[in-house]
């Protein structure tokens, strides 16, 4: 089994009431207190800041994504600059998925269009072919057919050099039946154990590798996949796939997975990033999450903001004509660079003015903002005050 | 007269082969070296860079146009900020043109398209009316009717609250006869006069007052507005209108301008921001500068670098395929964000991507090249070597 002995997670304190944990992760770039938050820089580059940016807003790790970047601009680029942390100069933990979750949504349609950053080749064209062997798809940038196989997507992870690496899987859509997704969750099992095998091949001490969970939104299955993750030599646990077709659904797929994880390894929920979804989440046993929605959402108009600020709502649309004079800032109490400099009234005019710095100004005090949050957890847990706080969020 | 207590020019150091010279232009913002380059937050904001990078980089003084804030978001909001300092978080000097320059572009054309932002309204549509009172004009953001007067300018000016402001003038395009150009530049003389005297009314000795040098390409025209401006108590000098068909003629307009102007006085030389084009605009007793050229440019995948670096060319195209593999930075030497911490193969990744932030990187860069500019230029003035550093550049 791989050594990881440049790696460790110590759980360090426990919530009384519930799974909530506090813990650190040892990485090559550092330690990684949790639970925390995973910013995306999908295509190797956060959209609207600079990695400074992000580091000023106190980020701890972010992910890129391996289907962008093994498209474009390819994996030994990246080696040849010694890594995805030089290349986007981040020396910070990094993950990188294992481009399953891309290739498969483009086939299956779904969440498609917001991922592949090319609307006009149409999801159905994308996916050729998925066989035993891996699968056979087109670039989004230039239409050429790739294959990508368990080994490959170790090979090219190395090659990028993240601390956390994902094995391939089939992310089988909300859409499938039971038949489809458990033979999908057994092939993607074989594919597990691949990865592992070449993980252990070329492992140089520099990565750890997390198993997924699939198995849809069936109980049985989701045991079965987590027993499976949980049995193997994996570092840490990653739970993909459906999550169901609301946030309610979500929770229990993820209440009916945990108790089969390995209680001492680390668990990430992939592609979860609302505010209470990261509180139930918590209460869950998770510990990292990631999510494109809150630097999205600062892309078009949103700002986080506490649910109590919000009136029950998660973010304020800065756009609103309401915000047109409004001389305060984004939100009363933040620290962040946004908030601490300009108003309410100039970013909503940047937003009516199509200037686009105003998403840039709102993606660093949404990500200043979930920084906070997960710090506000992680003391919460610290002091035995988890619930206490966790009921002021919801 | 203004009494200009808060400002003050003063020359101390002078190149005995030119014009050249170097100063120290005081204002409530602090002290302006000049040589020196204002960029252009046309909009209240850079593109693709906070006033933080900006000031990171070493920028001195920016502009905000007096046209755009006009129109929005209004000036009564700016000042319920404070104005524009405290609106876009900038403390350092600030310059706001008239309007005059837009307005009449969009009318006469030209570099209206540019300008306006928005395209879809025609230029011709844009300006209603010229008249002696002043300029009936369409708003491109909504289609409204707006009336520019001297007046109104001054009085939006100080709302604004930046410490260099300018006269209303109207900017005769390079396609106008002699008998145009003529007449509009005396109804820009009358217009300056009511722009100092209605400056005079609300001065409040936060600003200064510009005049405007109009005539076109016309060497007695030139003479004349030029000893207008001289004459009246305006605390600096701004050389407008057409400058001509090329560079060449540009300097021929500007040569034969200056030797009229104040001597005491600093000049300003419009939408003028080439490296070449400074080292000789120094040269004729020009002070400062402003273009949108350096962070257009960037936008567009131009990196500025030294011409012998970009083989006699003034910057290098990040998007050349020959930068796919380069693994140093866009310039050797240069020391700003960008430079230290990205290589040319990742910027030029970012425009392939269409990953935005690979403007934000070469914007930071061309801003930080224009300030080293500047101070080389200072620098060499000050120790008597500006004609042998100006030729390394040419």
């Amino acid at each position: 089994m791989p050594e990881y002995s440049n790696f460790k997670f110590e759980i360090q304190n426990r919530d009384s009431e519930s799974k909530a944990r506090y813990g650190v992760l040892k990485t090559p770039h550092g330690d990684l207190e949790t639970p925390n938050f995973i910013f995306c820089a999908t295509k190797g580059a956060m959209k609207s800041v600079t990695t400074e940016h992000l580091r000023a807003a106190g980020a701890d790790i972010i992910l890129s994504n391996t289907y962008h970047m093994f498209v474009q601009p390819g994996p030994d680029l990246v080696a040849k600059h010694g890594g995805l942390h030089k290349f986007l100069n981040w020396d910070k933990p990094m993950l990188t998925d294992s481009g399953g979750f891309q290739i498969f949504s483009l086939g299956h349609g779904g969440v498609a269009s917001e991922i592949k950053g090319n609307r006009q080749l149409t999801s159905q064209k994308m996916l050729k072919k998925i066989d035993e062997d891996g699968a056979i798809f087109r670039s989004y940038v230039d239409g050429t057919m790739h294959r990508l196989t368990p080994e490959l997507s170790i090979d090219i992870q190395r090659k990028l050099g993240a601390d956390i690496i994902l094995v391939l899987d089939e992310c089988t859509p909300f859409h499938s039946d039971r038949r489809y997704t458990e033979r999908s969750m057994q092939r993607s099992h074989r594919w597990e154990k691949r990865s592992l095998e070449e993980f252990i091949r070329g492992d140089n001490g520099a990565q750890c590798l997390y198993g997924i969970v699939q198995g849809g939104i069936y109980p049985d299955l989701r045991k079965e996949s987590a027993s499976f993750v949980a049995s193997e030599d994996f570092f840490g646990q990653a739970i993909g796939g459906s999550l169901g077709g609301g946030k309610e659904q979500m929770f229990d797929v993820v209440s009916f997975t945990t108790p089969y994880l390995h209680p001492d390894r680390p668990i990430h929920l992939l592609g979860i990033g609302g505010i209470r979804d990261i509180w139930n989440g918590v209460e869950q046993w998770i510990d990292t999450f990631d999510c494109v929605h809150p630097t999205r959402l600062a892309r078009h108009g949103g700002a986080l903001v506490h649910p109590a600020m919000g009136e029950g709502k998660e973010h304020i649309n800065i756009k609103n004509a309401r915000f047109k004079e409004d001389l305060g800032p984004i939100e009363a109490g933040c620290d962040c660079y946004c908030c601490q400099n300009f108003t309410r009234a100039y970013v909503h005019y940047l937003f009516q003015a199509k200037e686009l710095i105003g998403g840039t100004l709102l993606t660093i005090h949404n990500i200043r903002f979930m920084c906070r949050l997960a710090k506000t957890i992680r003391e919460a847990i610290r002091n035995g005050e988890f619930q206490a706080v966790k009921k002021t969020w919801m």
